[in-house]
């Protein structure tokens, strides 16, 4: 009995929320599921690989894609553009895939309305002071980002209420586990099987 | 921080689904989770208890209750009548505490209205074939009453769509896995938060 549709996931999270090693334990556990690898004209930051986190593409580039339709949809922020690409989207999920994707809370909105039956969540630190302390801390960036980061983080907290589920990262491993527990129970959804095929053991 | 917000958990399935099995083992995952005992005028089975399972009282006894509005939902199935107490369910939930009933199809249904943020979970057998056996198997009922739960499994069948999650029970332990994910996961839900209180370490 095969009854499962491939499922679309979008996580979000306050920079510095520490997503990056969550989704990494999410991948740990959930093997199948594709990461949608989007597009950035940002640098990368220490440990970022191209083709791995994101494909870090110059700003022309970037406005080719744009043009030749090759994004489902993209954003821009302050000082940088992201893009996703339809080809990592698509694909998987014609073949049964799970995606996830890891957006912003712009982008995310905009995959909400595209594919409103992704389930999108929304990673929290466990207090706004351990998020600065964190940001601070990690040391890759001047006082002016951290500022605009900030300010950011402002903006974000009132998107959270059109997230599907809220998850507080206080050990990444729980965070993970929680995570994975979402997407488990998602599948299992009535909305989410053919229940014509549910008995089919029956013919 | 405390935004969980105490929930009412349905869980429906075929007689002789071993639903009762499954329950047991989300509770030993579960502890804090209170099982709401309904009143039934059918008389108890081999192992069923007054006061675990069921309160088992008389037709008398029942339609008392129902004229003193004791009852949150109650219905009449073939030969007997099933009702939920009002004091089972507020009591708990109003202290924060999780509530867990076993209901029959119509009752889900009328607890879906009052109780609208409630989750409904169907569970299936791996094969109606499967559960024909188990049924027959089991040997607690004849011939006649057998029938009947055949038919009771076409009628219930088609209300499955109406549930909000749908999990096959082919390992025990397996579906009372699944079932424990899909209650921590609905405690996740932007929904089911305070978004107020995510923040309150701020102040």
């Amino acid at each position: 009995m095969n009854t499962k549709k491939s499922m679309l996931i979008v996580i979000s999270g306050f920079s510095g929320v520490g997503k990056g090693t969550v989704v990494d334990l999410v991948f740990d556990s959930l093997p199948n599921i594709q990461f949608s690898i989007s597009c950035t004209t940002r640098a990368p930051r220490a440990g970022e690989e191209h083709g791995v986190n994101y494909f870090f593409i110059s700003e022309e580039e970037f406005e080719k894609k744009v043009q030749a339709g090759e994004f489902v949809e993209y954003t821009t922020t302050f000082t940088n553009r992201y893009g996703t690409l339809k080809s990592e989207i698509d694909k998987p999920l014609s073949k049964g895939v799970d995606v996830l994707l890891e957006l912003n809370v712009v982008g995310a909105k905009n995959i909400k309305k595209l594919y409103p039956d992704c389930v999108t969540i929304f990673i929290t630190p466990p207090s706004i002071d351990a998020l600065k302390a964190r940001l601070i801390g990690r040391g890759s960036e001047d006082e002016d980002s951290i500022n605009r980061r900030l300010e950011e983080i402002e903006l974000e907290s009132k998107e959270i209420k059109n997230y599907d589920y809220v998850v507080t990262n206080n050990v990444a491993k729980t965070c993970a586990e929680k995570i994975v527990a979402i997407i488990r129970s998602e599948h299992l959804r009535v909305s989410r099987q053919n229940l014509d095929n549910l008995f089919e053991e029956e013919n």
